[in-house]
């Protein structure tokens, strides 16, 4: 009898993968880490039964957080990752030769260990890796504390509940506004545009409100909800849709135009609409609606 | 206790939905029918246990399959959908003016039926519609006897098992280039680019040893599998990607700026590394594989 995970993507719908065995499961002070071998889709990491990456579509997701801001800004040096413990953010910012410095805030260290242990093609970049700095605390009060620091900051979480909450908040990114140098730029993992409309929109909305040039663009990962998702992007100059260098050669997703694609947005995600609320509506809303009116952040 | 619909969309990965409830059952001389009413993306059209369309998403599917030709032929003026007993392809083929002509060929009388019956969005074009021809029976058939006769032929089938796999074959191709007139051209629904990859690729493969033009672009649909399905396209003259005359106003996901960036493959979709049986190997080929040796078109 073959054994299957299952994520609920929403509460009305599940992804589920045939798994051929548990490789790791740990109660950590943040959240229960578990690693399946699946059939399809490799290695997966799980945390709080939801999927964080997937070692056959991984590459889509820590290539577009990366390479996108990072053809875009002149002379990036400084990279803050907030979140992204399994080190594929670390790995695709390590490629670029302009880097000096790349910061870590993973407020959970079981997760580095275990990505280390049993995930290496995407954790490679963790070990031997002199331009890391590896900080091990909650990356809202990292943030807080920078000042003019960084020249692109990532925002590596997983969902706005629980410990990535913080993560999503106007506040967080008024913070990062100021922890990043000028011409710097924040790249924020966006959730579903489908399904999470509501959030989607408040992310940019916030960005908007901040940066002073707010974009979103996508990229296709069939892991995460709807199979596609938004990467709210924030800029303090240069026009984040516009590479300004050729794409760094041996990548697997990324290159110039795809870059440029990856901003055009279908009629139904374009801000107009996303404003519509009649749009596609999707039950799920409603829960995130919920959340929404009960949150603090 | 919610009841769930599942669908296996390959040996090792399954979607699930929470069904509100089971609005038709029915077992026709060629498939099985079901439509449910399902929480988050609304009615849906299962056939032999294969979502075929969902109220929520389908607008992503028809307008790209449709929209994407008719914008780039001169002057189109006579389309043949092969399937799409729902109708969704001849509601947006209706909205273009120059159209004259539209037969619907589909093998299954029932799915029209009950699309009318119980999908009245999607089916609306099929009843008073004086341009629309509905020929119940094998579209193969239609096919193999019209010679010059359509601008454009949609293949918008169920999956190559069953009554669906003479619609991949390359001898239907070459009837399909028979069929069409100086200036033709055919989009057909490719299924996943990342999990049915050896299919994509025999498709494209296939239409561009028929026609002087053979291309391929996507769309992201959450409840197809990896949620981004392929549309190989074949041209007897003009470049596909180039669209020649402003959008339709109206449409929910095409525009022109999408028509030319879906034609923007990201790496490891392009053909060189299409090639490549290494890159993102998927598990469930194998099964395709097997269908491949053992199949006789």
């Amino acid at each position: 009898m073959a054994q299957w995970f299952y994520e609920d993507q929403t509460e009305y719908t599940r992804i589920g993968m045939q798994v051929r065995e548990l490789l790791h499961e740990e109660r950590t002070p943040y959240q229960t880490i578990k690693i399946f071998d699946t059939v399809e889709y490799g290695r997966i990491l799980v945390l709080d039964d939801v999927i964080q990456v997937t070692q056959h579509d991984e590459f889509v997701y820590h290539e577009m957080l990366t390479h996108v801001p990072l053809h875009t800004i002149s002379n990036p040096e400084a990279v803050l990752v907030v979140g992204g413990g399994d080190g594929g953010m670390v790995r695709e910012v390590s490629k670029h030769d302009t880097i000096k410095r790349v910061v870590l805030a993973e407020i959970d260290e079981a997760v580095i260990r275990r990505s280390i242990e049993f995930l290496p093609s995407i954790s490679c970049a963790l070990q031997d890796n002199p331009k890391l700095e590896i900080c091990v605390g909650d990356a809202v009060d990292y943030v807080r504390k920078s000042v003019e620091e960084f020249d692109l900051i990532i925002v590596d979480s997983s969902d706005p509940v629980g410990i990535g909450e913080g993560l999503f908040s106007k506040d967080f990114y008024r913070n990062v506004y100021k922890a990043l140098k000028p011409g710097g730029m924040v790249s924020v993992q966006g959730e579903s545009p489908w399904l999470h409309r509501p959030l989607v929109k408040r992310i940019c909305n916030d960005l908007k409100s901040i940066f002073p040039i707010g974009k979103m663009y996508c990229g296709n990962i069939p892991t995460y909800p709807s199979g596609v998702m938004a990467f709210p992007i924030g800029s303090k100059d240069a026009d984040p849709a516009v590479p300004l260098r050729p794409a760094l050669p041996g990548l697997k997703y990324y290159s110039s135009e795809i870059h440029k694609s990856a901003f055009v947005l279908p009629l139904h995600l374009q801000p107009e609409q996303m404003e519509d609320a009649e749009v596609n509506f999707f039950a799920s809303w409603e829960t995130l609606n919920r959340i929404k009116e009960n949150e603090t952040i």
